[in-house]
């Protein structure tokens, strides 16, 4: 029996899977403009939130106003998400420089889209190299969750607001089209579970007892601007060092480690199963965070392994990271495909294929 | 004697020599809003233009109006060119991304300001991933020009012009505020120098003996957003292949190569000089373009140099490429400031004489 | 002793006791963007909307924002206010002729500066004209308020969503910058005294037992388009018909009716108690509504007065609508200051003086 | 036999004409940005500007940022036009207000269309209101000219740069749809015919020899924002005084005048015709300026006349000021049509014969 204490389970679409979580997670403010492949996260929440009072869900005049919206209700102490997709995301990349540097915390969803450009509406990670290196200007990180799954569209709007208001910095899902529309059965833990009280840093008003709270990403003095950029990179340090996850399938063993996220990483586990069928020992290191990297991982299972195959749904942009992971100790090999277009687990597995054949040269005879 | 047909020396800072070179270069269309600290660029051109008829220097309502200026003149064939700092150019991003699918040359400035965020007005370089990795959506590349000298804020014109058009694909000059600000003696070309013609796919009305030029940067239809990326990543191949550009310094017999572009490398050289005088043996490669990276260039000097270090003025960004390059050879280190702070080259040869201690431990006696 | 559902009694500046009376009379959302003098108004409810949960208060990325968000909110049914002054009220007057098009109901406020231009931030009149003959393009109206006091302030709201609500047609409150600053003590009505349910016009999800909801303002065939204007034109009608409302004081025997709204009336009021104290018979007689301006009420005036002083904070625009009511019958004078200045009840007095000598002139001794 | 100097006759459409005239009247910018009825206007630019080297032909990024730009253009001496419809120029009022302010010369051109909000593309007279009292916020008029055919589309170019820059404020041509579209012969004056300096109050920058130049519609102290409105009352006197300019067509011995303006008025003229070949004697008085209304003109003909007969493309704009210079000496009645609807010929007659037997009641037999 279900009871308010306890996981819902459901069938549900991943935009909606992640719009509910939101409720779910205690939102309090969601600004958005629409877009395909994820209309439906704000379509969802317009229809939804009346259900938890003092939710605000705004459909902004564009991306640019949905952002600063965000910075503003970041600042006043808010739990705030906002979502879009490509071109959105690029709209928004002055206000997140903004935000990184102010240290807000806030969630931002990118289901991504083929680009670039206008583009087409089918899945896409074309977007890797702008969420994890920081697409707009200045030194500046956002933690970058990459769900697998339905179930995971709703764990990493949990883990993508604990994580962002506990070092204060925008954290963001990069999730794609595929997982946006995917029907899947997820567990929806209780709304309540991730406790949201007014940070003491936020501009709600001085009362007496205390300092006036300043938010703010402009340092006119190039000696503090340095001073704030040390702040920053000591915490992305230790961002670094505790945040990184990933999951590892069958890599032990494995000659050919798979290197891939989100919906490549379910196309690589079919290839994984298929090649280990024909015998070819082949294991998938999927990242879960893509900021932080894993890269310890990766340069443990190159100790291992004799070889890298990294899939992706781009022209290879993940793969560079893969590389300064392996730092050339191992070939580190790339296959994708782009604009739209998914590789089938039958593509993958023939690249496995003439990789182990490579490894393992036929005896002349 | 000075002639219509000879170069023009003068002395000029280096924004309003970018201004001059472009009107030289036939610019027919400017478009942007001011930011420190390349607001003379503007300024320049706005006063200087009337002396080129036919010449349009427009202050639009916003960044974002600007781009969008951009990609309309250029998509009619206009020889265009845009500047901004950091914020300015994160807003440009999405119209970026859109002019890169759309295949439009166009030349993009950005005078580097220290950030994130709105940040401070000093130089800097924390927008090289911004600049390098796309940071705009999808797969897609500007050719990236980092200018070290007022003569080379000239010479970059010129050259960013000619690549933007001969692979039609936006251009950037990746130049800092204090190159912005300074002072040099500058050789001017004469105007006319660099011919431009109204090319064959530009929308300038159809007549009656073609087909209708299409300029678009949607496909609907993802086997046709494919192939649009298949052109282009078959260009950035080629640009690979044929644009990298460097220079080289004392890097034939140096055990420690410095690697740093633009301001830092000025910085490099000196301190490379006061190294040299100490007796350690250093040297300087500055890529001269940012993307195509001079990996190949790196690549060869990892082949007797010992140890390398990166200087940027930022967190460490172009280290990666670096790193890349190198592809585990040889250590490559990283000293930089942040925030629009500039390191002495006194601190730059403390950090070579203790990497030059390493690779030579003193004698235990 | 004082209970929920009494009146309150309180001392309040004009812009907080307007905002306070939004909330009472249960508001659901405020969209707005500063401008001095009615900053007031953004910040209370930015502070007090938290204490009646559901209220969203938003300040928007501009006016232009902000009033497609008005459109957006009260086509889903919510009751709404927007506030600004004179270049805020210009650039919403798209938005007003789209909303009084559809017929939405919402509450604008516009606390007068003078103008024209960016102007000064003192008290003015000189949106009048904007007021009632509609600012934006093609035939509509709003109904126009003129509060006199700061009771006024807070009873006009209730009103102006009452009338916005029954007509479906957008309302707006006329201030300005003095009444908007002025403290006086005012009755505050308890909250849920305007009850406000759901309208079955609006646009909140379809469900199975009834047609399609439309908000629109766009008729291509320009027989609908006449036909809405119909529509419209019939309701001004039955507005023109019930709704004018003015307040007259010592008009019955008055030979001089002054005729003034706003902040303008309360002056004219003490000229009116000077002149009397000379004996010069004058009255006054204040526009509540300025659309549907009073005309009978004039025209009635007109039948026993020998002539007509109007004073406004202009150059003369509600002078016309007089001039139109009593149509030739009686001469109509005018004064006024312009451009933030206020005249003195002495000044009005002065006019009043010469006009009661033209009427009887002095006997040839 | 045409040269150079002669005016050119040519058949063409309202809005080709108009921007040919444009051209001819040595525009030097202009800014815009597309609607229906009114687009050919920025595409005859687009396509011609080029033959008048130095002409600024450029679609903005919105209305908003287009009528700003014309402030830009006008404050630097330029002289500049600007043309939309309804929803375009509502977007235009606090530009308008602005530029009002500061006294800057520039032509608008409304091609009205049926509203209000988004209303239809059919012609329409809709937004008298608007043009002639002002649609923005304070105390400001535009000059306002109605061309009734193409002819006067022309003129009215050469009239309204004239105007505007003789009285330093910005002037408006308000013609509507079916004159957008219509074609005529018109005579076309050669290019040079209407001289354009630099004026002495432009920001062209400052030479040692004078004082600063500034444009500006800010004013923070009241004294002095009241006596820049004291320095635009006298100017509005001025205009009052001289401007006025009306067609009289048989109103001599009309004992119905009609009054009319634009597409109204050509209806009209042929309604008079049936009406004098039925014996009725009818005139018609056409407003050519709207702004300044010629009340002088209409208050004579009110000596002559009976009655009068308003006629417009909308509820009943103009008739007030028809109202006005009546003043109650006679009847003023009103028909008309709405939302893009124009009334034909007969109708106009049918409402004539029935005012002219309530004039000339039947002999009871």
């Amino acid at each position: 029996m279900s009871t308010g204490s306890e996981n819902e389970v459901r069938l549900m679409k991943g935009n909606e899977a992640l719009a509910e979580a939101a409720l779910r997670a205690g939102m309090q403010a969601y600004f958005g403009y629409p877009i395909t492949p994820q209309s439906e996260v704000l379509e969802y929440l317009a229809l939804h939130s009346p259900e938890h009072p003092g939710t605000v869900v705004l459909q902004a005049e564009s991306e640019l106003a949905a952002i600063n919206m965000v910075f503003g209700a970041a600042g006043a102490g808010a739990r705030v998400m906002i979502s879009s997709s490509g071109p959105g995301i690029s709209l928004m990349q002055e206000g997140l420089s903004y935000m990184a540097c102010a240290q807000l915390p806030a969630l931002i969803v990118n289901v991504q889209r083929g680009g670039p450009g206008l583009g087409t509406i089918q899945p896409s990670q074309g977007d890797y190299h702008q969420a994890v290196r920081g697409g707009g200007h200045g030194d500046y990180r956002l933690i970058v969750l990459a769900p697998a799954s339905v179930q995971e569209m709703v764990d990493h709007v949990f883990l993508g607001f604990e994580l962002s208001e506990r070092y204060r910095t925008p954290s963001m899902i990069l999730a794609d089209g595929a997982l946006g529309q995917m029907m899947e059965k997820v567990r929806l833990p209780p709304r309540g579970t991730l406790p949201h009280g007014t940070p003491a840093w936020a501009t709600t008003g001085k009362p007496a007892g205390r300092t006036k709270n300043i938010i703010r990403s402009v340092f006119i003095q190039p000696e503090k601007m340095e001073e704030q950029n040390l702040i920053l990179q000591e915490k992305y340090g230790r961002i670094l060092d505790s945040e990184p996850r990933c999951e590892r399938l069958r890599t032990e063993d494995a000659e050919i480690v798979l290197v891939a996220f989100g919906l490549a990483a379910r196309i690589c586990q079919k290839a994984m199963d298929l090649a280990r069928e024909k015998g070819i020992r082949v294991g998938l290191l999927r990242p879960v965070t893509l900021y932080p990297f894993p890269t310890e991982a990766v340069a443990c299972a190159a100790e291992t392994a004799k070889t890298f195959l990294t899939v992706e749904l781009n022209a290879g942009q993940m793969v560079e990271d893969v590389r300064l992971a392996v730092d050339g100790h191992r070939p580190v090999e790339f296959t994708g495909r782009m604009g739209g277009m998914v590789p089938s687990p039958d593509e993958v597995l023939a690249k496995i294929e003439e990789m182990a054949a490579r490894l393992r040269p036929r005896a002349v005879v």
